[in-house]
């Protein structure tokens, strides 16, 4: 099975899934896709996908997958990266939709009016109201940190690559960590596991 | 296994876990829990989900699960509401995020402000707002429901439960369906399966 990605690497979404695809040693093609230039929105692009969103995950056969926590589980199906047993697999899916429901809307969104918005003054409000959704998602997982050293459990998993994927960049968002202690050693060690690159260093070495 | 569920049975993603463990008969206690009281924000409710959300599954040991399609995934594991196969598994999956990221922040927060909170006049311009997003999520849904009889193929799946719990209440967050014939011909297909309830239903019957 060969991949193609459709992705932006400055994207949370889709730099998780290339990192995945790094750590497993997944060969795949990356095909740049800019969301600011409209390329979302171009009738090829929602053809693959109509809600308009990256990643798109490719497939041989033509066939696409949408949803990065989606691809992820796909990916990592049969891997050390996502457990067999129901309850540690459904334990996973939990830290992923806590990610796209509690997490992205907040930090994802906040940094993105920051980094690619410039914060603008009309949004200047909302980025201010996205700062308490953030930090309660932030307080959510510290508190699970302290009692694990991975999301799920003893050894990380998928959930750990969503979740760290808009955390280690939340500062863009305007997030300070310091009040995290757990998430901070936490940060530590997804980074630690052999073969992991930040956003920024994958992004230099495209 | 026995199963105590903490919900309400007009929250979607409360009445999602209740229709899957009524449609697979398995026994469970069902605690309510009233948010507009506060009680997801009680210190014991908390010390079970620090995210102070319902649904929240209890186990027999103690240990919880949240995020209404984690638990889904969990309870349908093994049974056919859930393919074995990794793909279609994580095509179920692209529409429960799918639900999470573009459904449900938009039709189940105007359903809220319409019908919980009776849309007071200072939530009218977010309530309208969401009529974009709503139709949005809509007419993806109603595009692959005119390609395919379900949302992930050819048999009914836990995607289609998600997705029902809030679309089928959708009118209440001022959403008319006429534009989506694909979506209303599965709506009555999802209702056509042996032992549905709609939630009105359901609610009458505690």
């Amino acid at each position: 099975m060969s991949y193609r990605v459709y992705g932006d690497i400055h994207s949370g979404n889709c730099y998780k899934i290339r990192l995945l695809l790094t750590l497993l040693d997944i060969e795949h093609d990356w095909q740049p896709v800019d969301i600011l230039a409209g390329e979302t929105e171009t009738e090829a692009f929602l053809a693959m996908n109509p809600n308009g969103k990256i990643p798109v995950l490719q497939l041989d056969d033509g066939g696409v997958l949408t949803e990065s926590n989606a691809i992820l589980n796909f990916l990592a199906d049969g891997s050390a990266w996502l457990p067999e047993e129901p309850l540690a697999r459904a334990r996973v899916l939990q830290w992923q939709f806590f990610e796209q429901y509690s997490h992205e809307p907040y930090i994802a969104t906040a940094r993105f009016i920051n980094r690619y918005l410039g914060l603008p003054d009309e949004r200047r409000a909302e980025y201010e109201a996205k700062q308490t959704g953030g930090h309660k998602a932030l307080r959510v997982m510290d508190t699970q940190l302290s009692q694990s050293p991975f999301l799920a459990g003893e050894q990380p998993t998928i959930a750990d690559i969503s979740l760290y994927a808009y955390t280690h960049v939340a500062h863009e968002g305007g997030f300070d960590l310091d009040d995290y202690p757990a998430l901070q050693r936490w940060l530590a060690a997804v980074e630690a596991v052999p073969g992991h690159q930040t956003m920024a260093q994958m992004a230099a070495a495209m």
